[in-house]
């Protein structure tokens, strides 16, 4: 079932330990959409600068990427820069120049507005609530934000809140967005105000659902080496929503499935720099991997007495 | 098969934002044989001054704790005070009054010393080395350390590490051991150095165990308060050797659901001040929260094509 991705296009520039890429393909919906295509057909909404390499974003068509939604305007693309620290987790933001970012008024195309599975990219809720009155019949909506929309729109993502079938968002944003500590109790906070569900990634601590009662962890996959985390949550993010568009039910089974194809995108993203790593796997590296985790956490309690 | 805990038996002053405790029973062994003897009989050696509740300790004998390696020494109790941020997960040591401990040099009962199970607590690695020529012939040995003895005594702990089967401990612990951030090449190292099996507590993410080519996952259990988290650690210790002693096999199958039983018995540790949550509850609540971790991690991958 068509799977519908909204965010930024961007151009990264990164900095770890291990070397340093310079205006690599990144944003949200880039990583989403890279992800996402290995298990089913993504459309993109976004936009880029006249001096975005086209090119190579075109070659993300070949993937099975609908770039029909993506504006090219005049002025410069968004542009991102991070230096990693040694432990790959503490990251500096270095620039963000949003460049036509900053006017981004995402324009829902015609042929997309029936998409099923809507995943809406850390962008103004605002915004954000906008595409959610252009698409007809989604029947699952899945948002991110951030601290600065958390503190900024809180209104707004409030309100988003009551149009979402699930937040998908770090620990420190549910922290900051419910008030609590407490990720589990912040889950049920969010909950009561609108979501079903609740994704908290928790990068190299994996990542939990929480829906109704229940709850589900996913951990991260044990990597010898992180090569760039960047991106890493958005792939998660495509890896959850394509499972679920992909499986066609919202099930307790292919939610828990979701969130082990989402920590397995999560850890191939990791893998280089920028999308590279999907250019060089397929779908069948991402089933294997979704079966490893299985090892991770299987165990046999005793029979009942 | 017996189990043998050797560590501290000290009287912990607690601050925490729910509330407060005054000279509560605590000390490594303590909190490892209250959560131990809800599967089996534990037998403990320690030291305690004049001045410990002895009236006290000695209810934990009805409980199936052999107290006899219990010594009492002129002079004061292993005093311990601490206070936590409200987010429970930071804590400040506010007085370590090490009393008789400072002179402990622990003594194994003659009927303790064919015990098949040991854990040898966070005491120095010298004397951890020394109770390993006073047991006869071990099946398990565990040890936990802490970044005193990794700084002070590295030698002597990477001797003792050549005798143990298992290391257990947290994230800071294992990468300050190793010098490597990366808790998975961490463990390699240590596994390198003679234990066969690494487990890495990481408190409310849960903990991990590796063991030669295997990892395994075990999530915190998701409580919505935690009060306490005092002696989480060796509680969890107290399950994992319990459980081995109990299967009385070293299986695939046993380790991982050692490690269940462990992250059972240091969420039940937290629940209350001291050791106070191990008199309400009895096996059969054990058991049950240890089946009700599977419904956290249990996924089914699609059948292989």
């Amino acid at each position: 079932m068509a799977l519908l991705v909204v965010g930024s296009v961007a151009l990264d520039t990164v900095e770890t330990p291990f070397g340093r890429i310079d205006d690599a393909l990144g944003g949200s919906a880039v990583f989403f959409a890279c992800a996402a295509s290995l298990l089913v057909p993504v459309q993109i909404v976004g936009v880029v600068g006249r001096d975005y390499p086209m090119d190579e974003l075109k070659r993300l068509a070949a993937r099975g990427i609908d770039l029909s939604g993506i504006t090219v305007a005049d002025g410069e693309s968004f542009r991102w820069s991070g230096k990693y620290a040694f432990d790959m987790s503490t990251r500096e933001t270095l620039e963000t120049r949003l460049g036509v970012f900053a006017n981004f008024k995402p324009q829902i195309p015609a042929a997309f507005r029936s998409s099923e599975y809507v995943f809406l990219g850390n962008i103004d809720p605002e915004l954000q609530l906008d595409v959610l009155t252009q698409v007809t019949k989604p029947k699952f909506v899945a948002c991110d934000t951030m601290n600065y929309w958390i503190q900024g729109k809180r209104t707004a993502l409030l309100k988003l809140l009551e149009h979402v079938d699930c937040l998908m968002v770090n620990d420190s944003e549910i922290r900051e967005l419910s008030g609590d500590w407490h990720i589990h109790r912040a889950a049920r906070w969010v909950i009561e105000r609108g979501p079903k569900y609740v994704v908290i990634k928790q990068g190299e601590h994996g990542a939990v659902l929480v829906g109704g009662a229940k709850v589900f962890y996913v951990p991260a996959f044990p990597l010898e080496d992180v090569f760039d985390p960047t991106g890493a949550g958005d792939a998660f993010a495509g890896g959850f929503m394509a499972h679920l568009a992909k499986a066609g039910a919202l099930t307790d089974r292919t939610l828990r499935l979701a969130m082990v194809y989402g920590s397995a995108m999560g850890s191939f993203a990791v893998e280089r720099f920028s999308v590279q790593r999907f250019d060089e796997i397929a779908q069948g590296d991402v089933v294997s991997r979704v079966r490893e985790y299985r090892d991770l956490v299987h165990f046999e309690p005793e029979p009942l007495a």
